[in-house]
């Protein structure tokens, strides 16, 4: 056996690199929306490294890929590592492909050490983490928790194409996704590597930390109803315009959130009708992201929010309907993960540092199902989303070397 | 003589209702494009209605159709009336007919009342106002004032075909446009008689008012660059949001307009880079219109709208950056025909309240030949451009009326 640094970085790297170039940009930035081309190209190079990785592949109903490494004992609940290889519009390499990655890099790594484990280990790469296209996210890691319903499936993207019709096309069927549950109790645990995207772990000068819980977004849509007119005829106290009132509702937003020190309020989408330059706008609709880690706190500015701009909307004679698309829970870590992710710190010489998760990943839905971890790598500038994401090579092999004892340890390797 | 109420407002409205069956559509609209078929008839109609008043008829080398009545001295300079019968493409009956049956009206009344006015009176049906064909306005008032030139006739309709080859079609003479221009003090004065296409005379209570000028747009592009983030992992106080900077923006172009009492300023399109639902904006990029009847003060609220919005960016540390897509010059009504027009007001025992047009119109070419005033009718719910396009039968009775007088004045009638 090899020192703890066992995993090999350089291989991790190159295939970072590799899938980061399926879906390139002219920005250099990366796009696979779901169910796109691009992301069925990325499971199929994905696909390929768990063969080489002695694996054995296969996906479910929701398009969820697996490679799965048989343990000494074949009826044990397995334990499961993963991400996701589905990207915003404009994405980096590391947010998702490096989970994915790195699991597939640490169940080649036993292969090749010989090391057995008592229970089996899978790796996987979810189904639309990112939420990109269908401004509905994790539909893969719910469908693994049983938790995707039929409605769900009817959340359409900007072209007015639904889930369920992105699926047939991609060729699953959308009849069977409840298939793709996993029955309590045969996950053993969930951990995923993912990059911070942070500044918390730059700042305290760390390669990785470990995740105490997910902070938990509820994502809505505001919808404002104004009146169209001439822009040159109607004299400014005669408006109801739906953009001005849009306009102050963000403002309002901005400052609710800032005024808490911990939650985050961000409004990413914003259409206007007609959209004459010339023409007052009839309507806005716009998303609202807002997220906390503390579910009352969030539920709090979200409350005061919308109290607002009702008054500021009944103010301007301007309509004003919203609801919610989606509203999540916050998710602990489990001890148990977290537990023998800290002792795989010490195993190599890192301070085991803690820290709340600000983005939602899959092991919010995971947590449903079985004891959920993550581990964080150091991401720079805390960019995330963005053709300037970045990690070091340094740090994801440090990142994969954590995850690789982390798996030893709930997996209950006997190293060869 | 009859009372102040002179004109037949019955054989105004019918002709109006006669000259919307011209180019009638299925929306109830009318389509009666520049130098179509549709536009023909509508002109041949007019000139019919100018014959039955009595008007000597001719068309100028633009397609500007006229009917003169000759005054005492037929030497002097003539006082013009019109407006024009082309639309856009799904308009209504009133935008453009009105001013030029109105005009018909006014002279045909003074046949039957035998007024002698000292100065010759002429009504024009101007070709192409609206510039919906060839995305290009006002071809006849350009033509009448000298100010049409050689390469604005090679703008393009939808099919590729010019100006200069409609008119060909048409049976006009391109070449031969520049014999439409009118010398300078050959027109006494120009009045028209138009729709509001706005809500003022309505939440006035009044069916008339009278223009103090004719607004001018200046249209900008406003360019923000901040830097996208995760909407989750990236503190409020460490984003640099587009949409937050432009959110403040537009509010401060609400404030600015609004403060001046005669300036509108609309943002009426809006779009967001890269338009994640949780991703911070990158980019936003946003059409202003800005126009005020005072060139002074609409330049110096664009001005201080661009210096704030540079103040507010350099605080959020978001690139700014804003190009002007086209300047024009208001136009003033002279105070001759105002004053001509308040004492008409005031003579049909009507409150005469000023206000500014917001939407171009011919005058804004003719200002530049001689005095020009325009007066207004209320428009229902300030509706235009459309089939829902209405103004009353007694309101457009009462405009061609203060119309009446308005000319009688500046014409210096001798009444029989």
């Amino acid at each position: 056996m090899k020192g703890v640094d066992v995993v090999d970085g350089e291989r991790l790297w190159r295939r970072i690199r590799e899938l980061g170039e399926i879906g390139r940009q002219d920005s250099g930035g990366v796009a696979r929306l779901s169910f796109t081309d691009e992301e069925r190209a990325a499971k199929d190079r994905v696909a390929g490294y768990m063969k080489e990785a002695a694996l054995s592949v296969r996906e479910d109903a929701a398009g969820n890929l697996f490679g799965r490494r048989e343990g000494k004992n074949p009826e044990a609940p397995a334990v499961l590592v993963g991400s996701h290889v589905d990207s915003v519009y404009d994405g980096g390499n590391f947010d998702g492909p490096l989970g994915v990655l790195a699991g597939i890099e640490i169940l080649h790594t036993m292969e090749e050490e010989g090391v057995q484990t008592e229970d089996p280990v899978e790796v996987v790469a979810f189904t639309d983490e990112e939420g990109a296209r269908f401004s509905f996210s994790m539909i893969g890691s719910r469908a693994l928790t049983g938790r995707l319903s039929p409605e769900d499936l009817n959340h359409e993207d900007e072209y007015g194409v639904s889930i369920a019709d992105a699926m047939r096309d991609y060729g699953l069927d959308p009849e069977r996704v409840s298939v793709a549950a996993r029955p309590a109790g045969s996950v053993a645990a969930y951990v995923e590597l993912h990059i911070e995207q942070g500044r918390v772990l730059e700042n305290e000068g760390l390669p990785v930390g470990l995740a105490t819980g997910i902070a938990a977004p509820v994502w809505r849509r505001l919808v404002f109803t104004g009146e169209t007119g001439h822009a040159g005829t109607t004299p400014m106290d005669l408006r109801r315009d739906a953009l001005a009132a849009a306009a102050e509702v963000m403002a309002l937003i901005e400052a609710e959130a800032s005024a808490t020190g911990s939650s985050v309020g961000t409004v990413g989408q914003l259409g206007v009708e007609p959209g004459g330059i010339n023409i007052i706008p009839g309507r806005v609709e716009l998303s609202l992201d807002l997220r906390d880690i503390d579910e009352g706190t969030r539920d709090l500015v979200e409350e005061r929010i919308l109290q607002r701009a009702r008054e500021v909307c009944e103010r301007r004679a301007v309509g004003f309907e919203t609801e919610v698309l989606q509203r999540m829970v916050p998710a602990s870590c489990s001890e148990t993960v977290r537990g023998a992710a800290r002792t795989a710190c010490e195993k190599l010489g890192i301070r085991p540092h803690e820290l709340a998760s600000g983005a939602a990943h899959d092991g919010m839905q995971l947590a449903e199902l079985c004891p959920m971890g993550m581990i964080f790598i150091r991401s720079k500038n805390g960019v995330s989303h963005s053709p300037d994401e970045w990690s070091s090579k340094e740090d994801c092999t440090v990142g994969a070397s954590v995850l690789y004892h982390t798996v030893l340890d709930l997996a209950s390797a006997s190293i060869a």
